[in-house]
């Protein structure tokens, strides 16, 4: 039994999000673990790095699994490449220490947003993307979203209102990339709550809309209270770029 | 009556090409009609500076039409692209000469072939993208594209095997783009015939696989027989990238 670890890309428009829960079928987790399980000839978990929503996207969502195989790596990468839809891809297959798990031993987590600036249409990135339609004073987000730097409580960015577990995160850097009319704010932290992402950036959207300020941000985090934060940004606009693991791997 | 010049952008992966012909309804040509038409109160005729196969897209079609319209030009624009669905876009409006026709006053045109030269499925490209799954000698291809460079009849690289009309086309230049992963071959030309850049790359990409050699390449020109040319390309490949008129637009 080796445990091998993955890193998957994957559009995630026509599925349930990464992680299969009650009802729902069509989840990333449950592609791979079909097919994983049919290479294997008996049931394989997958485990990824966390949740993605549903119709968020992954550049590089991290995930192991343990199996037997008798062939190459290579070999196994390829054969899972060929049975996948092509809005999910392998991109990278290696084995790894036993003790290796893409959650538990995950350090720290990239996750970006893109906006779209422009007044045409985003015809080819329209998929990837939320055009709010409205002009942004993205100088005012880019001051707001230092507020949220640091080690906070953002139970007031969190979906999950009953949640008994600690909504303490800490978020490294929050960075502003312009590719020419596409806003990209790239959000590394040591992990995110349920829906934190989209609901830091309906909140900066508000605050470049105007409808907010730079000085009720504060507030906003000590409110720790749903309700006090901006919209939840759609997720089609949401990528996981990368999920990051210590020395050794984060053993 | 305005004669006005407008630049679309389109994704053309749900629609049967540019123009209606015959029974085909869903073409991009006929979504704009429609919206123009509603707009005026009257039928209006869009005229293309040329089709776009089914399949195929366009980062800046150039398109004219006649019509009476009270409003600015910019409140136009808006009108016409909150019609239109998310894969079409008029990315530019303006007025412009009675005699401009965007497709007799056309210079020549540039159009783009996106080839995948990874390893791995191009999940956000899949769309855009020509993925052949095979090594390509790059480098032989980029000699054999010369051989296409200048005044030729090509007749070998047209779809249209019954047509009585001309088959002598000018390409000024061929050039190899490397984009990571992605080969772009942009070529401009003065005009090129019915699926004349999708064969010229499938003979391209035959000569990169190993299948033809660069001395075929005159043979084939000289042959005038379709057959003699490699595979017609996908269509998804394919982008009309720009369209280019002379001082004063070509008249």
């Amino acid at each position: 039994m080796k445990n091998y670890k993955m890193i998957l890309r994957y559009d995630g428009g026509r599925y349930d999000g990464w992680q299969k829960q009650g009802n729902t079928e069509n989840t990333i987790q449950q592609r791979l673990e079909e097919i994983i399980s049919c290479l294997a000839g008996c049931k394989i978990e997958v485990f990824g790095s966390g949740r993605t929503d549903a119709g968020t996207h992954a550049w590089a969502q991290t995930a192991n699994f343990h199996m037997c195989w008798t062939g190459s790596v290579d070999e196994l990468k390829l054969a899972i490449n060929e049975q996948l839809p092509e809005d999910i891809a392998v991109v990278s297959l290696e084995e790894t220490s036993d003790r290796f798990h893409s959650r538990l031993s995950a350090k720290a987590k990239t996750y970006e947003y893109t906006i779209w600036l422009g007044n045409e249409p985003p015809v080819f990135w329209r998929r990837y993307i939320f055009w709010c339609k409205k002009d942004l004073d993205t100088q005012k987000m880019e001051v707001a979203a230092r507020v949220f730097v640091g080690r906070h409580d953002f139970k007031s960015f969190c979906a999950n209102k009953r949640t008994k577990k600690s909504t303490v995160r800490e978020i490294y850097d929050i960075s502003f990339r312009y590719e020419g009319r596409r806003l990209v704010i790239a959000y590394h932290g040591n992990g995110f709550l349920y829906q934190m992402v989209r609901i830091l950036t309906g909140t900066l959207i508000e605050v470049g809309e105007g409808k907010k300020e730079i000085r009720d941000m504060e507030a906003i985090i000590l409110a720790k209270d749903r309700e006090a934060a901006g919209f939840t940004a759609p997720a089609k606009g949401l990528m996981l770029k990368e999920v990051f693991y210590g020395e050794g791997q984060g053993l």
